[in-house]
């Protein structure tokens, strides 16, 4: 049901703070965050083996978690160190610990085999606290499964649509500009042109019009990378439809992770912004604010559609020629999930998929 | 488990404004409701057949519906007739379009196979705005199977216990005033004579105590229509017993009907009054006033009947010589079930009920 | 699942009122409970026999109890005497009544055979308005199974990690002071010395620090009656860890009771005080005040546990050897659920538990 070899966003940096435990669920699992006193993120199952008391209702000592029930106290790679009124401690006195690395502005978990964990396979993304770059940041929680969050970030047709008063304001084509589709590792690159967009707010300074190369990978379980760089109108024509090669005029910055919990509740990562050289906090709050808005938009109608598929389990989707990239990216998790665990299946997956 | 070839009442005629669009659901089916610029009522599947969003988040573009998700637009009979993106459009994009009229106050819908709809069906109730009545209206959502509401409309013994400080003060005797209970095409009609019952308000004009001809057809789902005739002290007596034949001092309506949401959920609606010749607003007011706190009587009773049921669901009620229209009434619910779908059964069904 | 031949505490005496008809479950079997004219606690099933209307939102007629709905009426045996617009009363007409007692300050009921209770089979407790007492009592409801609140109390050395701001402030040694246990015919004895605790508040006129023997019977389904006792330091050396003989500089009484209600839901009464020649009013509140604290604790704890517990069903616990008392006694609730009903057992089962 669950891909477990796999990075999966469990938050932002900056929600763990030192000297806290976090309770976090991904795919079914409880766990525990915490910083060791050299800020490393620690990450146990949140479930003290003894009578499964939440190890995030603990406490830190040192490097060290104790659960507050019964008092074990458990290392950071999740060995049992003391068991309270007894000296032997057995072998089978441990939890689960499970990799975890910061990159990007993410704490990153590894839920499978760790021998298989390689942090080389997490993207970049922008930190938020990158000094070169302004970025605002939310999150949302969604009763949905992750898959259906996915659909929607994976077919950007329904911008016109959903989004008609906030992100595809005067933006109907969106159905008409089909995207170009590449197989990644483990996921999907997704690009195209829209051309003679017309120009917002500061933007107007280089014109009415503007064209926009719209291009984001799409990487297991739902990260979402989208950069939107706009140029002058005629670029799209001039590159024949293929990447731009020169520099843009602008270039907008949109990081997010979608996060599964349970197989109906999900979390929702995103970041806005683009470079300092390029945009001031407030320019960002603005068009942070209508992100905000888009993604409640897209809360709601996704959310109604997991009940509707509730009420009917059986019954068949009916796709169109805009779901190649929804469909593909369901065949390799469909792939994924069928060699999860065995390594090197990957490129093979995506081969098949794209 | 659901009845499907039968009219249900989806609702109030007056919920439904032009240029809006209601969502409801009705024996489990998600619906979407909209008028057509013409007025008429259009029901469809509130699911659009591409990925399952509600189409009662969408956009009414005259007389069609567009799916707000990625843009897809239904007729209002169902078929798909633009698909953004996307020139050829299949046989297969369509949503059910359900058989919907307007009759009495209520919105009608057909929930099964459309060629067996017959309006002719639909029994005559008053309509909310007809000028010579003054009727009040209200609804109240169950968290009880429809067929609990149903036992309690067809046994008003129960008058006399749960609503004994409403509807049914100083009438402790409803258990020994038997009615008579008449086989209907898919119903019952229940009648009975209520002797020498304490006249109340601005009947007292007509004598201290009236008798009272209590007469109701009570039809699938749960179409309940009340009619009390009040007469002088000795026509029951000069009648036999038999239904009164002369033009009553006061005629009371109460037309009410239970539509089943899901197993567990129901929605009632009702209303009460009388001619204009006969009654005026504020005595309607106060008459409604206790129908009103006698209905969430029943609702308290009900909901918690339902939550024992569940706590047991094997046990076995006792019936009473009391139980005769609501046994006869889930027989032929039991009928209606075993030939759904099959034309002409009705008959036999009541027949057997009966 | 459940062992129906025990008696179970349904609340507290003065929770039932002359008059009222009080609503409760214990293992899944809904109740009303009421006092006849004479004040003796009847207990019947709280669903009438004729529709499953609950008998708690009845009407009391002197002894007897009138279902609100249609109008049956019920004897304190549970014989239905009166069925409106009927002469006959079948056999079957009655609910289950089950035989209650009050006893210390709680009203017990017996939830198996009848032909088996034993009122002598209930221990004693302190009644809340015994004059020679001051005691303070209050409740919880739990969402969790009661053997979770079970184990809880029958391993204290939580009181060090749990309850190290309230109950086992100083007191980290309680994982060290491993207690004696010893079966009881329907539960287990603990008992232990704790050396050199330090005195608090009005104790502290008896010296820094005092000897406790804390000593309590815990019986099924979780009756868990405590009894602390300060000693001079030396006394628990002087007896050589054996059961004080002397006289207590001062004696603490906890009287708790552990009620299921549903698998996941049960109800925790407790009682805290001592004699009035030993403590005021306005001490037993302090003492109170962290008694009530302490519990929130338990009560946050053990929630959670039952939820990771779920999230995971089928995982192992790791006992400990301080987990002696938990796993004895839930060996013994075992026996008692595969001899549920058979007389004579419970002597072998505490022997095999112990």
């Amino acid at each position: 049901m669950w891909v477990r070899n796999a990075w999966y966003v469990a938050g932002w940096s900056h929600e763990l703070e030192a000297g806290r435990i976090l309770a976090r669920v991904i795919i079914e699992q409880p766990l525990a965050l915490y910083r060791k006193t050299d800020g490393q993120v620690v990450v146990l199952a949140d479930r003290c083996c003894h009578r499964f008391a939440p190890l995030s209702m603990g406490r830190l000592e040192h490097d060290d978690l104790r659960c507050m029930y019964h008092g074990l106290k458990f290392a950071p790679d999740g060995r049992c160190v003391e068991i309270p009124g007894q000296k032997l401690i057995p072998q089978s006195a441990l939890v689960r610990r499970y990799p975890a690395i910061e990159r990007g502005g993410w704490m990153w978990i590894w839920m499978g085999d760790e021998a298989l964990a390689d942090p080389a396979s997490i993207p970049e993304s922008i930190r938020l606290d990158d000094p070169a770059y302004c970025m605002k940041s939310g999150q949302l929680d969604y009763a949905a499964h992750y898959l259906l969050i996915d659909d929607n970030l994976l077919d950007l047709s329904h911008l016109s649509f959903a989004h008609e008063k906030t992100l595809g304001l005067d933006m109907p084509q969106w159905a008409d500009e089909r995207p170009r589709i590449l197989p990644l590792e483990r996921g999907l690159r997704v690009e195209r042109w829209l051309r003679g967009q017309p120009s917002r707010g500061f933007m107007k300074r280089w014109g009415e019009t503007l064209d926009l190369w719209n291009s984001y990978d799409f990487l297991f379980p739902g990260i979402f990378l989208l950069r939107t760089a706009f140029y002058p109108v005629g670029t799209a024509e001039r590159c024949k439809g293929a990447a731009p090669s020169e520099q843009p005029l602008f270039l907008r910055h949109d990081d997010q992770a979608v996060t599964p919990i349970t197989s109906r509740t999900s979390r929702y990562f995103y970041a806005a912004g683009a470079r300092r050289d390029d945009i001031d906090e407030d320019r960002v709050g603005r068009l942070f604010a209508v992100v905000q808005a888009a993604f409640n938009e897209d809360k709601m109608i996704i959310e109604a559609q997991q009940k509707l598929i509730d009420m009917d389990p059986g019954r068949r989707m009916l796709p169109t020629t805009l779901d190649a990239g929804p469909t593909q990216f369901r065949k390799l998790v469909q792939t994924l999930l069928e060699h999860d665990g065995q390594p090197g299946p990957v490129a093979n997956a995506t081969a098949r998929a794209g």
